[in-house]
């Protein structure tokens, strides 16, 4: 279906923004053609959120000024993102059709006047989406300006879960195709429990608003069908452009800050991945955030390059506080994104607006105009990334993977669950956070999918495994693989129902250890463990023991202290030609860092030696290697490096000082491994 | 109505728990038996969640699967309670009543789901709940197996009051049968402040969601209608079931988890009291929590034996973090209530669910299987209860009161408080705590009863107290009875009006104080008070202070700082041949030491003399006492005893080694008062 | 339309409270007028909650009790504020008119059973409010004891914002009378932005509960139309009784503790303004906040004397902790309003509820009775009060303003700003604050006003600001005076839409700076900032920096860390006759006493040389001044002063010790300016 360009058609690296004439008047559209010239911008992405612009009424559409600013594009050299703006309907969409309005799980409808898609199930706007991406795409389909589709907007955000009626019509369906039968379906559920047992597939409902806590298979069912809508009306919204337009399409993710929409499968429906990225602002380290988010986004996507949809040149709006970024800093998370596979680097948005929920948001026009730091640092980046034409197209090496499976995430992040400590974000971001310190790129890979090109894989929180999937583990491990699990994994199946066997059944084989009993610790508690083979030093850790069965594994540490005082706290255990880690508990990063080491010898993986927070990460071309080094420390760090600095055209051989706050990019035939200040 | 014989039918202590065979296979069910009679099981409770099982659409029954289940039973000498499921009606039910559905106060319909019963003013769900309670008692009411009837789940959790329109209806009767005149009822809710008055009978609402405060006497109308119609819903069963079998019927309760239902009022239509009881994991000293709920559940019953319906072998899963319990806590927990008068030990559940909202809760058997610690310790209690039959029926002595008034914990409970400091649930424990550490049994009891049989009555929390109750502990007093109470009693009246005269006006003559005014401290705010008489020492308090004005009663203790300097803290007062003691702030748990100390020598009760958690309760039976010893200290404490050691068989004279963490039970012709270690 | 006498014809200054005798039996009517003249009382407030009572069904009307009431009063030389009982809807209107129940954001049917209004825009209520006032204008138009008429009860609490369908109606009619065409209301609400785009008036609603964050412009109508649709309800009800009775007319007032109503607006709609004051407890030092409501309430109605219409006795009973008032604090409360203008010192209320919510609140007869500390303070200052009838009519003398706007906080308090650690009440607080410490007298003002009469203006938050309003500030400073301009100020336009040129623009050439960007902090993050000019010390500052560009401005101090270490913090601009000065910080306690000292001395603004916490203020009448002098200090104070001290009547001449926790009133030709202890 999806057969296409596999990248827009224009030059180099892309570079610019969302960006709304509509909100200026025709004075502006010149000034900013202009402007958009000055600072090397060749790609905007436009129409977004234009529906009552275009389609004035129901039928009947007014493209003149989509005319006028696509040729104006056109002329002056820009090429256009052009965007369906299917995630807000119009005014009179939602007067015409009250009952697509979205239900929340407690039975408020959610009004007009902020923004937000209808109900994925609602026929008339299935109709209508249909019928503008239509629209669009039979008028600009051989616009020359227009290089990529771009439909809908973060998918999933506002608006995900609908408990309207026509949501839970569309789910009853959802489920006579996926269980077939009743009996199937109340299995699945384990009805029997609470007696819940359903004898007629119309006295099923959403998982609203109950007085306790609702069927976690069902909610989990839930996800999958909210992920499923949601991708239905993207499919058809792609479907009707492609029968008009052959330009590659998109739509834009929201890596590590949305959990609506299974990226993975999302991902196969696409001609290319992009995402939108915002750093948290009361994080410190809001690039381990975004390194996440890069790397999850060129791994769905199979590791082809992608589009950094969205990034802010400055602070945002939407959080308690909107820390502004620094000198630099857009500069340094614009060229991470590219490190990690990004091959457009575009913000929201070209001009800041005046008006609206937003306009606080900075852009690459501030509020303060084009004499400011931003502006000049938009300048800058521009000419920076003028320069990297060549590194488009490579592919980033790496490794090691993390898993990554929504499924999971989602049937973890249900109520009642053993602790609130845990959570499956936190435990990914402490895992790939003492990756990113070691200075060693990942993957996030399915547990499901062919892992035998990683040296080691870590199951930061695998709650959700199914059997096949923990087989596919197993064979992993036996193959010769490293693998390291933490707590709380391999615990249900994919109807969230406990395994036979016990927790992290599943896994016996390739772990050698299972899990009697979980032994969560009360609110703050910390906990000691040492190393069984009487090495110096403990490790530290919090929130989580368990009471662990070696079956086969060889205890490293114990317990000391609390519940799980004596028992295990890790183990590692040989199967087959690999290794198997467990790590029962919440290690600090103290602890963590202790641990990989030792996992890393195992799996023969290095790290880059250089101190933290000096971010190295190898694009592959045909020809060269691009080492893109990115110093987030503030004293200089010396790079052991040979080839051309391509920001500079300097030629380094032997050392290449990358400044505090500064980025290198190296074309190299050879990366240097291991390395010093 | 009632008569019934006054225990099930069965040998000994009664030990098992609920038991879901519908949740497994056939084969399982084989297992499970075999298990039961390993573990020493005599007792399950069936049926509780089958309603959708049982009854399949409305008026079609399938009682195949519970025959079977029951012969199973019969067969291999266990006995059934058996459950009637109306806790949680079918899918088929809502489909078929949708006006069935509970509303929340702010008018969100409970959705089915989860679980919880439909309105209890709901003629529909009324109908069918004496249907199927009629069938099933018709079918079962002579089977052998059958010993105990078990009514619906926790009246009041998760469903208790309810704003639908059935409810509605059924609140505007109850208000015509308690206040006969529109007149009465305005005089009671004093319906002219914020011109609230009613002219009709059908503009009066349920206490719904408005713009400010809703009328505080309506609001304990509502408690009340809501106690009062699910008590009316429990009697339809009881007396459906009584129409067709002769076992004693009951329903459990959640003591002091729950305060829906006025444990007092419904245990008048019980046969048998029965409660369930979960630790608060976060509580270090949950067993203090335990304690008040096996005494409130002995003592709403007069002092009978009780069961013990559920409560867990370790970690729930409902909590923030679901602490395990550490081996022999199971042990301690279940002896600590059968010590405090439960002859029946039973858990939720015999086997750990694979699936639904529960999965996480621990079971007899985990599902780690009987390979586990949990399973072993199972085991060992069966045995160990085994060896207790002739404690069965004995009865636990006390010589102190506290009182526990639901309607006053209603009232206390609503909006617009002098303090959030105060919480009548705080004052109970505080005061309660102190007696439990100080080794001293007590039964807890209502104001309006007959106190004669106690030295020591105390009233942590009795802001509600009718005239006629404060007369009744005026009498006791002069009668000789030692009385404490604390601040923030004796306020109002049963509409919520506060007394003429004056705050704590109807205590003045047992109290010889009265309070002009209260005086909360700011958050935080701690205060400090000094013993009247120049005794050395001082006491500690925080959150409130009161200007209190004495009336014959002697100072004891004065307030050094705060609003309320040099005022009276605490007053003593001679009354007829008793004496009144008044509290008038929140002692922290050093000056309640202190305080009841000076109470326990007025009063000539006499604390145990042993160590803190050295827990000590005696059951009197027909020919011997049985002095139960709870060790939850981790050093050996011993104990002055003499007689036979139960649970091990050995011969005791003089003095008996409880090891930390162990629990011995003594047949003693005399039980030796004082002690040491 | 408003023309009536100035002032309720009574003697002295005003002295009583909110009387409900219709909760007391007749006996009590007859006790209370006769403490009513103990204590002094002169004016009391009867009918307010009293709708139910007076038209007991629709149209039906029983004036007997207040007849009685009335004549009882008047027989008796009490004065009577008679009220309208319009904010408390009896329940046989709200059973009648369901349709005219108000709904909340969320879609909540706000029910009866506590109190509030019904919609605002309900052609029903707006019916029955006329209804009601004019039969009670036509009853008692000519009765001797009313002397004022008293609207409804706080207009905007607990019922401000109404989301029901008969709201949204006149929404849009209020839309189309303010826009006159959709494509003017498009505009002034940014609509292309997020795809807004209004093609029908129909289509528009109220900004009720969305998927995300609502137009701010939309949501800043809504607040100017809930405002416009209470005071249009007053309105009526002012020219029902015009139309019978010519006494004066007000409606009471929440400043600084209400924000839904446009006290600017709503003062020139009444004859005279009044006021309702609590105390926040949690705050140690409520009587700032008493002082900032009490100079509000002078300077809304230009400087007139006005009425405390309620204030409390001791505690109130809706705070989290209540805290009653020290021996000495409500005289000193009472005392500081009549020095900011009061003229009527009245409290809530007479005599203590026995029922209800509110039965916890203090009164001048608490339940304790007459025999308590609180009513012999009633009496005393009743005594008080009567030795200072000649204060009666004297005018507030202040040099400085501080602005404050509605419109503007109305606008700041919307969604997604900057940082939520910035509020323009601990804005206003922060700056106001300093000058209470100072013992400076303040007015507050609209930054559009006539300012000439000010020596020094201060605009601690001025979010919004029209071009208009910025013209009239920057010509104040042309001509000569001193302006002190906050962060975050002059940022939007009357339609929440950023200024063209940036972040504070239009005050550009006033302050001789712009911002380039906010640089908001971390949570709780500090920073130090030091004078440019090399003066000894720092200052400390929180929360907030920017990137000042200076134009024109000399920088008066500079960050020396965080985001902006480097920047300008302060800066100071000369423009014409005048100063400007720029604070682009949240500057500590310490830092703003340190900036406002050099801001004095440009303004040429004298501090009042006394210890914190001695508040000065001095009425001006046509012979002589009156200095109030309240000393909040444990310690005394040694007050420079020459004149008669009207509360003991003694004779001054040179120096009045006001010992701590006293007052002193103080007639003198001639107020002493500067001091000392």
């Amino acid at each position: 279906m999806t057969s296409s360009p596999a990248w827009p058609d224009l030059r180099g690296i892309a570079y610019g923004g969302d960006y709304t004439p509509e909100q200026w008047p025709r004075e502006t559209w010149i000034e900013d053609v202009a402007l958009m010239k000055q600072a090397g911008v060749n790609l905007v992405s436009v129409g977004i959120f234009a529906w009552a612009l275009i389609e004035t009424d129901e039928g009947e559409f007014d493209f003149a000024w989509l005319d006028e600013l696509l040729d104006l594009l056109h002329e002056n050299g820009i090429r256009a993102d052009l965007g369906t703006p299917t995630a807000s309907p119009p005014a009179w969409f939602f007067a015409a059709h009250p009952d697509a309005r979205v239900l929340t799980r407690d039975g408020t409808v959610m009004g007009f006047g902020a923004r937000g898609m209808a109900s994925h199930s609602s026929p008339a706007y299935r109709d209508a989406v249909v019928r503008i991406a239509s629209a669009l795409a039979e008028r600009y389909g051989d616009h020359p300006a227009v290089v990529l589709w771009h439909i809908h907007n973060e998918y999933g955000v506002p608006v995900g879960e609908d408990y309207s009626e026509q949501s839970v019509r569309a789910f009853r369906g959802w489920l006579q195709d996926r269980y077939g039968t009743l009996d199937a379906l109340n299995t699945a559920w384990g009805t029997t429990f609470w007696g819940q047992r359903y004898g007629d597939w119309e006295h099923i409902g959403a998982p609203a608003a109950a007085p306790s806590v609702v069927n976690p298979a069902q909610r989990l069912d839930f996800a999958r069908f909210t992920d499923h809508q949601l991708r239905e009306c993207f499919i058809l919204e792609r479907d009707a452009i492609r029968a008009h337009a052959a330009q590659p399409i998109t739509t834009n993710f929201m890596a590590n800050q949305s959990w609506t929409t299974d990226m993975w499968a999302w991902a196969r429906e696409l001609d290319i991945v992009s995402d939108d990225h915002y750093l948290w602002a009361a994080d410190e380290e809001g690039e381990i955030g975004l390194a996440i988010a890069a790397d999850l986004s060129r791994s769905v996507g199979g590791g082809k390059p992608w589009i950094l949809m969205e990034h802010s040149t400055s602070a945002v709006n939407w959080q308690p506080r909107n820390v502004a970024k620094r000198p630099g800093e857009m500069a340094r998370n614009s060229l991470s994104h590219l490190a990690r596979g990004a091959d457009a680097i575009l913000f929201f948005q070209w001009r800041a607006s005046r008006s609206g929920a937003e306009k606080f948001h900075s852009a690459m026009i501030p509020h303060a105009g084009t004499e400011s730091r931003v502006f000049r640092e938009v300048v800058d980046l521009g000419a920076k990334l003028g320069r990297l034409d060549e590194v488009r197209g490579s592919r980033v090496v790496a490794d090691v993977a993390v898993l990554w499976d929504f499924e999971s995430f989602w049937a973890q992040d249900l109520e009642w669950r053993p602790s609130e400590d845990i959570t499956h974000q936190t435990q990914v971001r402490a895992y790939y956070e003492q990756l990113w310190r070691d200075g060693i790129t990942v993957d996030f890979a399915l547990p499901g999918q062919d892992l035998s090109g990683y040296r080691l894989v870590v199951a930061p929180a695998q709650y959700l495994l199914s059997a096949a999937d923990a087989a596919n583990l197993t064979a992993y491990v036996e193959a010769g693989g490293t693998l390291v699990v933490s707590f709380f994994s391999g615990i249900v199946d994919e109807n969230d129902a406990v395994h036979p066997g016990g927790f992290g059944a599943p896994l016996k084989d390739a772990l050698g250890v299972r899990v009697e009993e979980f032994l969560p610790l009360r609110e703050g508690d910390a906990t000691t463990i040492a190393w069984s083979g009487g090495e110096p030093g403990t490790l530290g850790a919090t929130a989580w023991q368990e009471d662990l069965v070696v079956e086969g594994a060889e205890v490293v540490a114990t317990y000391i202290d609390g519940p799980g005082a004596g028992r295990p706290a890790i183990t590692r255990h040989s199967h087959g030609a690999g290794t198997g880690w467990y790590v029962s508990t919440k290690l600090d990063r103290a602890g963590l860092t202790a641990l990989m080491g030792a996992v890393y010898a195992d799996a023969d993986v290095a790290p880059s030696g250089y101190p933290e927070g000096f971010e190295l990460v190898t694009r592959r071309g045909a020809d060269a290697d691009y080492l893109v080094a990115i110093n987030h420390r503030s004293e200089t760090v010396s790079l052991r490096a040979a080839g051309t600095e391509l920001l500079t055209g300097t030629q380094i051989a032997g050392m290449l000082d990358v400044a505090g706050g500064e980025v290198a990019v190296l074309r190299t035939p050879r990366v240097l491994e291991g390395g010093g200040l």
